[in-house]
């Protein structure tokens, strides 16, 4: 079952920059991930930009729309900030029918050694393969539809409920 | 939706014990990984044993049946030790019928930097939530029913497409 | 041979805070370090302040002078950021005749995969065993006298040879 | 100032063989743990052996001893199982005028998360710069000449006190 992963940054790829004593974009770690995983699924990994979500622009979440729409994948995992990861849910369900697209992200950038992330990204492309079309939030082992999902920032989790 | 988490050791929950210079049990790492995966369903984590999957025994096999059968969740994740895994999960097709039942385990130990466990975990516990009911081994990113599974020793990968 | 732990904070102390995505201080991780190890010198750790060395002000370098003038132990370790360990160093030995102080520090935070910290950790609290009364800074596996020393920003480095 | 480090094994450089579940030699670890110390010393690294202590024969030891002989640098470190750290010591005292020898070790493989390694490799490097000529074992943050010392199995550390 071929799965495209879209990489967009968010505190899943953040790293220290030792000699600016600050948090930086550099490659991806989610090909390091999946092999620390022993993952062998069929995956195409993409990776559309770096960056932090509190950044994104209308025309970055165009970008991610666009991805979703035209790339041969039925079934599609996009590793994502989390302060945004519901807006951009909103637009991939505004604008691509038809598909599985299940967004993840991580509360501890995964080069530090306490990340949530594998956790994520295993239990991301578990829905993804076995969820009917629709776009979801995959978040502390649970998935949300996107427009029932909101994120609690005092206490830094997914919650459900919310009528979109 | 309740789960239950049936511990029973495996690589999981393995351990370097550092005055004897070899590989122990001690206590079970399944709450550790819980909390760093942030996860936020309804679980409740039962030690059932702590053993090498190798040395488990019939009667050992019988309580994990017993333990499936009994519990009031309908959603059952077991972490079991890789060699002899679908072994159990045969004798749970046998007696548990009509809960979903996901076998899970790791490659290298959890207190090990390297470990797949946290990823085999998040995808074991996305699989319990939407799968019908029926026995299945989550690892490698991937589900099998009991049936068509085998561990590959030589490449330390499960592989499907076995008939049982 | 008794040592005393001054702590003034600095890269090896920070983390990550989750729910702001920046890095901050919280507690010291030094006894956890000296837990990993196994350290078993006499030693008294006290944390002086937790403070990025940047922002530190002539008020925190007259306390560390202090604190260093007025401990029982001959032996002292500080850590400190590492952008101002020099001028610490310098206030240090301008007002601390006969004692052996060693500075160091990180390039990464402990609480993350890949730092140096402990490597620099059994470093100095080392050559504070053995070197002469004196101000050093240790660093990179190597010491250097207070005022023949400076910080190499480019490489992140410490390099010697330079006339105070 | 030149050193040599010679690798000989130990609890060091174990590795967790995950497709045989058992402990095991790859490759040495010690150029990583420089890296992620970012040591700045002019190092030589020679493996002699990747063995554990407990089954070197009198001619791995004797293979030590030359190579610590014949090496042109003054300074040596030495990595090695803590089990019979001693009696390698003895022999490189025997063997061995003039020189400055540091044997080191670890009570947890470095390829795991907790491992006491960096903090010793540190600790070895530094010692060998400043002690004079001698044999001394480095292990718990302190240095022992050869002949007062034992490695405390209970306990896991290394007491000094031993007449020789």
């Amino acid at each position: 079952m071929p799965i495209r992963i879209l990489v967009t940054g968010g505190t899943f790829d953040k790293e220290y920059n030792e000699l600016k004593g600050t948090l930086a974009f550099n490659r991806t770690h989610v090909e390091n991930m999946l092999q620390r995983g022993r993952c062998h699924l069929g995956l195409t990994v993409e990776v559309l930009m770096m960056m932090d979500s509190l950044e994104m622009t209308d025309a970055d979440r165009a970008r991610i729309v666009q991805a979703c729409r035209h790339c041969d994948e039925q079934r599609v995992v996009i590793t994502h900030g989390t302060d945004t990861m519901v807006e951009t849910a909103q637009a991939i369900a505004a604008g691509v029918p038809n598909k599985t697209v299940l967004l993840t992200g991580a509360m501890v950038p995964y080069a530090f050694g306490s990340s949530d992330g594998l956790f994520n990204l295993g239990s991301a492309l578990s829905f993804v393969q076995v969820l009917p079309p629709g776009v979801y939030v995959a978040m502390n082992g649970r998935y949300f539809p996107w427009n029932h999902v909101r994120k609690n920032r005092e206490l830094g989790i997914f919650e459900g409920g919310v009528e979109g």
